[in-house]
């Protein structure tokens, strides 16, 4: 009675290229929504336990090393620095680590959008999987790289989507487990909702 | 001899999750443009008896109540509180009273577009319904979000609309019966249009 | 101890050619966000009791009658018809009208910025006023337009302003009379506030 | 060895509700923009005699009357005054004159892109016919609900065009008739290319 | 009574380097936007008989030759063809030309604004001439060059005007002289008022 | 040998209405840009030890209690609950506590933008202090009210700033005490920076 | 295991009408995004010897030469001077010059967008090709004619791409052949990525 | 007889903190378009060999070493490496070199706007000196940063400008010297008037 969707037993997590070098490079965003957004995003990992994957690329040369937000967050997730490999699928590491996750949906987000995201989205599309693009935690060049970017992605079946949208798929239902986790990340990631919260709880404090 | 298209008769409108709170997140759209477009289209559910469904999310909570315009424009329309679900396509009532309605067309509108809106949206469709997702009557963060909601909700076939198009579809003809009534809810919430009329009637009235 | 500000007692509102017709000309503000300005500034005037003057520009030609929202809310306004000055000011009924209101401060919006607007702003200057123009009250062709207009203003100082700043330095304090009725226009035209107000009720209610 | 292209042989221009009142809520492009593409693409079916057909919405109401462009530059062309059907596609007199050009490839355009435009344009497509919107000789109300009407248009099979293409197309080769007709249309409503001709002119000129 | 406004007895008009080659680097506004106002201004040259003077830089170079708009308008005025001066102020036969027309009000307008219209403002202000420059009948490379040279401008008392204000302001009173030519010269380039025009004939027409 | 710059020595900090139902409703910046400059201009109160005031208006009411992060991050400023008055200037409490800062610059903050950060400047003007308006940490309704804002506030000879401006009109030489607190202070909430000591980091890490 | 994708063995590189005139005409971009882009397209086309093919439309006319850069960065690719067919699919010796080169994907950019690129992007698609359109490095005439022309080849299944992806594609894995090339390239022409090979060559060696 | 200008003999150029980490953090511009500013900046300091100075914060840490087209093009420039101070006028090495070039006009761009070069204008105009603030050859964080930054400076008398206005206000005249080497600038980073040069050479040639 629903379409397929995100769940925390179906999906993982695939997190591309989020260097310190790289970020610096985004200008289809500004750098605060960016950054919010990937933090977002590595938070609903960790809520909703997603087998999680990292990989760099020269992640000891210029592009720099992984966003600490990463890192802090998912210690345990494993990272695989490509020595060369621009598209991640290109390294078997990278495959074996996401065919041993065991699922079948792929959420992938990155930089850049048009390359190391879109690469692997593409990929994996080939290789059987279904994949989700998280286009507010990815980033790229400029605003016309992202569109012509999401529209080979959209073009070749990979699903376009925004960090809230995930976390709400995967949750379901704010009564599931999690639902208060998911409150926190929303609170603090998209901050109109954590002064909505604010507002209320001092309304209701201020009303008994 | 023509494409198929919605009628009085055919169609249904859902709203989901209009409410004062999650108003108050959105970016897509300046607050004025969003504000009345959704007002629009409660009339235009109202003009044409369509049967509507509304439903909140945690209407008691942060989230706030239904906006007043749903409620002062369609007091009979059921409004249904859900629990938890944040997807309503998963609430069993909500679900059977769109059944009740016995349309295969759902006009379906709400806050936010890429969350409430394109998970019923694709749920329904699924379901086997046709889905029409007013964009402007609905509400996210921020552009890149509702730019990816409609890329997500096209993909899987549901079909983007804004408000004056539902109207002017669903009318058909203005010597139909409601051209009066449609003509009026298009000159309060498309102002332009409203002061054409304006326009018009005195220059008549001054031609005489 | 403060600037020498706007009060219910010391201030006149000038309202010029807000006509149907021209109103169709304006693309430097999207149309509801206009309309919605305009409408708050002149219930300002009437929750102030300012004494207003409105004027028309050849109001039986195509520039069109005022809108309707001036001659509903302030029927006793009066309204000058001017044969063919394009600067109100050249109008010696207007201008007397400005005088007898023994008013020195004078709020002033109408379409276009940059005519309408700036040439009575410019003559009341140097009459011996001081002028306040309200730029989201008025509109005019497009952006460039209208950023042009501003810096002429303000470089002949007059103060440019928008509405919610006139109608909150009018009422200087909410406990001051009229607080309740600015609060209504403000719920109305500035609807975020009303969303914030509706949320703040139901969660008071709902406390209880 | 190539596409299915637009010629003069096989394409009929619909001009759908381009009326002075409907032009000025036009707010997807400057109006200036929108004024110089449909002088533009009225002038492409006078340069290759595309079989034409105008239709007004209630042009002796507030819509106005048909823009004098049309009037002027194709008088031969009928102009069909509908009653009261929004979708052209609904007035058989319109049907049947578009069925008379034994032409099965359309170029349409007019306002609003969403209502005007698309309707026919979906009928036009289940009637058998091919469809090219021209997006930049139509306009709509705003940037978003030009942007919903293209994908709902694509989504359905019409081909969204701008008139420059339309008039490469037709033209194909320099060398073909009509080249230097299509030259002057170019210079005058692309004025970049126009400024190019000067240019290259003059040094020509002076280069002797 | 009223400031110390523009008239057709006390202004001149400066086009400067307003030439076909210079104007395709345009990219403040758009081309059609540009194109329109320029044309409109070099109307109201004529239409108020203003003393014109035309200036090119190296008018048989990239530059290109003169706009054919202000040739063909204006045949009469003169054209100084600067042998290498960007500054047209340090051609002695231009500012002679300028001193010959006995007025102190001068209406500048060219490409770059930057560039040949701020070192032209700058020069005359500095010479007692009152300046104000015609920013939307002027263009430069990007949006940013041209915020920047209204601020310097600004900044050193030239007055920043767009043509629309230039021409009401030259005109004064619709009764007087010249206001219907200005009516046709807003009709054709403020073409939102050439359409308001368009309704109201037709309607008076259909109404008699 | 220099203008006569912000200290800490000789300014103070106010911050106006900074509460989470009044954050809603800004719309001149991104959420997330807002509330990341809120809180640098926080915990630049604290790296400095600037006497700060922060002020609620009617803080039990819709407009929401004081955003968390100044309540966290300066636990000893004052809060002034503003029982009705709009500028904070007229309330005595607010101005005696300034007063009692001993300092003549006052380093303002607020929403919105153009009444509660505007009406304390002007005032504070008036009452003899240098005002320096922080526009990205402050925030209001959209673009055009922010603009018209700051046109006003520079015309009375407030100083417009920025966030990141502050801190190093503070700070003065990195040599200074509170170097290594305001680059951490920098590298979290101007992202870009911290991912540049990020890479850098690594890079002599990995370098040795 | 991976999508079909580009490489220096499948590729060639079609570049349409990059001509200094008609670059003139872009505004889709600014033109240091633009110029930048299709130098960057070119050298790629250097580095991996993709066999090339430039085609120019009235070189010797308006429209003017081949940018310098393809000239002179591709001196040994072949420039077919058409001498009036708009599609360049449309001239025997291109489309000779096309298939000659033996490779089935085709990497098309141009001016403009809507016509010299996209035409014949849809012819080739037609002639069995896959057809990959670079947008960034080609441009048009406003970001609206980019839009609809995007939409139109992605509907019929053009690969939209931009260059930096194009070179990520060719080049895999940095170890490969061209590595050192490649990023020389990025350096200059994605300048943030140069200046981030800046900032980690100086730490590294003032590292040690 | 004309305002009092730059030119080689009066002015010398600042560039602060162009470095190559603090380049990454630019988001008022586009990341081209900034470089080519610099870069032309520079350029224009070696054609008219203005005396200049060059200066670094921290350029042995994350902030990066100088843009290399600066070291490569004013080799001979002195480049102070400030250890510490925010504002380079707070070193005394940097105010005696400035001195020591007699000028008392500055030229001055850098990163970030509001800080870096805010800051020495600021401390430059108490000083005595006149200061050309140059705006696109300089970037901040974001749009509002820049705007901000501009009203600051402008308000306190320092001229904003962009690099052709600063490069034609040298020249003064073409046929000074150093005209031939301004307009290969001009044809390299004002990349439409490189095409323009291109089309008129080749116009010339074919036109033999």
């Amino acid at each position: 009675m629903s379409y397929d969707r995100l769940t925390a037993d179906n999906a993982a997590l695939l997190l591309i290229d989020h260097q310190t070098g790289l970020s610096n490079g985004i200008q289809d965003q500004s750098v605060p929504e960016y950054m919010t957004a990937v933090a977002a995003l590595v938070k609903l990992g960790k809520t909703f336990s997603l087998p999680t994957i990292a990989t760099t690329s020269a992640g000891d040369g210029p592009n720099g090393p992984l966003l600490p937000i990463i890192s802090n967050t998912l210690p345990d997730a494993p990272v695989i620095h490509r020595p060369g490999e621009i598209n991640a699928w290109d390294n078997s590491e990278f495959v074996e680590a996401v065919r041993k996750t065991g699922r079948k949906k792929l959420i992938v987000a990155g930089v850049s959008t048009e390359v190391c995201v879109a690469f692997v989205a593409l990929s994996a599309i080939r290789a059987g999987y279904e994949v989700y693009a998280v286009i507010d935690a990815s980033g790229t060049w400029n605003k016309l790289v992202q569109e012509v970017a999401v529209t080979r992605m959209a073009q070749a079946g990979v699903v376009p989507m925004t960090w809230v949208a995930v976390g709400a798929e995967l949750q379901g239902d704010w009564r599931n487990p999690h639902g208060q986790e998911l409150g926190a990340v929303m609170g603090e990631h998209l901050p109109f909702y954590g002064n909505l919260i604010g507002s209320f709880r001092a309304t209701k404090a201020g009303a008994q």
